[in-house]
């Protein structure tokens, strides 16, 4: 069975209403078994395009996973990406900024860490966040001290603008970028977060801090449908990943960015017959 | 006497024409006594507003030179800035990519620099060099290995829109930008890359590539011209310095960099009604 992952794309044409989006679907596997042998398609397809990327030299891939807690980012980004030689995948997690980094704009923290050409990159939360945890808590947008309009509206709309701008400069210069909003209902997270009170090895995944945000469930639904909406662009678009079964997030998300490699129609790069003279004529010394 | 720096700037408004602007003005000084103190008082003033800027910390100013060479950037650059406290004033100068910065997009490498809140970062030279120095030798843009529209003229207006892009944001969150493009006539390099040649003391700054460069003095100021025409925004205005005399450039360059800290209007932060009420009763305790 193949996997349509097209659908769950936005490009910025039509309308999106996140609560009219599953947050669950028809599996994509048949059983655990099915699950395995397709994710190890996946990620042994994927190493091998990720390695024509990595020798190409051209173009480089970033990856945005936003999501409310414990909606499987973490998960998916093991499951997924490790089959793929580390040389060429990063990946970057975002919590709070640090003071130097409170200090610049807020594009700059993850400049820094864009990936290379050849390479992919993955930001486990992003710049996104200064249009979702800012927007739902305008506190932390006033603690930045940003000058600027007195009118927040202003600041979120000036904000999508230059992100849109971001990511069309990166597309322009050789970076294709994708981002997945893994969707959960507020009743799977909160079976999760019970998981990780209830199981001791899951212990360590657990923060106060998770639970408190759940309080404002709706406030982050509408920051991250007004988010998807101003930020989709053919460029850069959003996929909404339906995750409330972890599995077939993964599936779902592997076949996302093996079409995204796949797009690139990258090849290892041949040499021309003036190169294949030099070494020819490099292979005769050697073999003397 | 005042200094009319303002009729140097170009933020957008009207055509601009290279080699209808001069190269040289009637000085603003009188004599070598004379220059020297309104350098003076321009610096001392200039310290003192960079001071209130630390202290308010909700601003940077981003002060960019460009020029050809020999046209005075580092001269201009030491004088204006030696009285400011070096601590919240950074100078970066960009001279041919290392292989990591040619690996990401060409805004990268100068992304990391940019000024905190609370400072001056000064970039002699700077992301134009892409616009420039590239547009002037395409087999530069070549070398980069950047995939995108086969069209160069394609390729620079992308590129003039994301630099207008990034300085838009850069100012909608605090950074005022400033870009001075240091005006010399072709006569007056030459004079001047003699001198380093005469010189002793000046032979450490004469290289051969500049000579080269001379070359394509024509192609070099259709670049300029079309880059200050494209990329002069009232968020980010050129100006364009008469710098055939260096001294009389250096007084020019000062005023602008004091009316753009004055335009901020920025004062020390003071303390409300209940931080005085907080400050006397530690008051109290330290006198105690």
């Amino acid at each position: 069975m193949d996997i349509d992952a097209q659908r769950f794309c936005f490009n910025g044409d039509g309308r999106i209403s996140l609560d009219r989006l599953p947050t669950e679907v028809d599996p994509v596997y048949r059983s655990k078994q099915d699950y395995r042998d397709i994710l190890d398609r996946h990620v042994a397809r994927l190493s091998e395009r990720q390695q024509v990327l990595f020798a190409s030299n051209s173009h480089a891939v970033l990856l945005i996973f936003q999501a409310m807690d414990a909606a499987g980012k973490d998960g998916a980004i093991r499951h997924v990406m490790s089959g793929v030689n580390p040389q060429g995948c990063q990946v970057h997690s975002y919590q709070h900024p640090a003071p130097v980094e409170l200090r610049h704009d807020f594009l700059w923290r993850t400049t820094l860490d864009l990936p290379e050409r050849g390479r992919i990159g993955i930001f486990n939360r992003s710049y996104y966040e200064e249009v979702l945890i800012a927007r739902v808590h305008p506190e932390i947008l006033r603690s930045e001290g940003v000058p600027g309009p007195a009118d927040d509206a202003a600041v979120w709309r000036e904000r999508y603008r230059s992100i849109r701008n971001l990511e069309r400069h990166l597309c322009a210069n050789g970076t294709r970028i994708i981002k997945i909003f893994l969707h959960i209902s507020r009743d799977e997270q909160r079976k999760r977060l019970l998981k990780r009170i209830d199981d001791p090895r899951k212990n360590w995944k657990f923060s106060l801090a998770d639970v408190q945000e759940r309080a404002f469930w709706d406030d982050y639904m509408r920051a991250y449908e007004e988010c998807i909406k101003r930020t989709s662009t053919p460029a850069a678009p959003w996929y909404v990943v339906p995750a409330d079964d972890k599995k077939n997030a993964r599936l779902i998300v592997s076949r996302i960015v093996l079409d995204t490699l796949c797009a690139l129609k990258l090849r290892y790069p041949r040499a021309d017959a003036r190169q294949r003279e030099a070494l020819r004529a490099i292979r005769e010394r050697l073999l003397e």
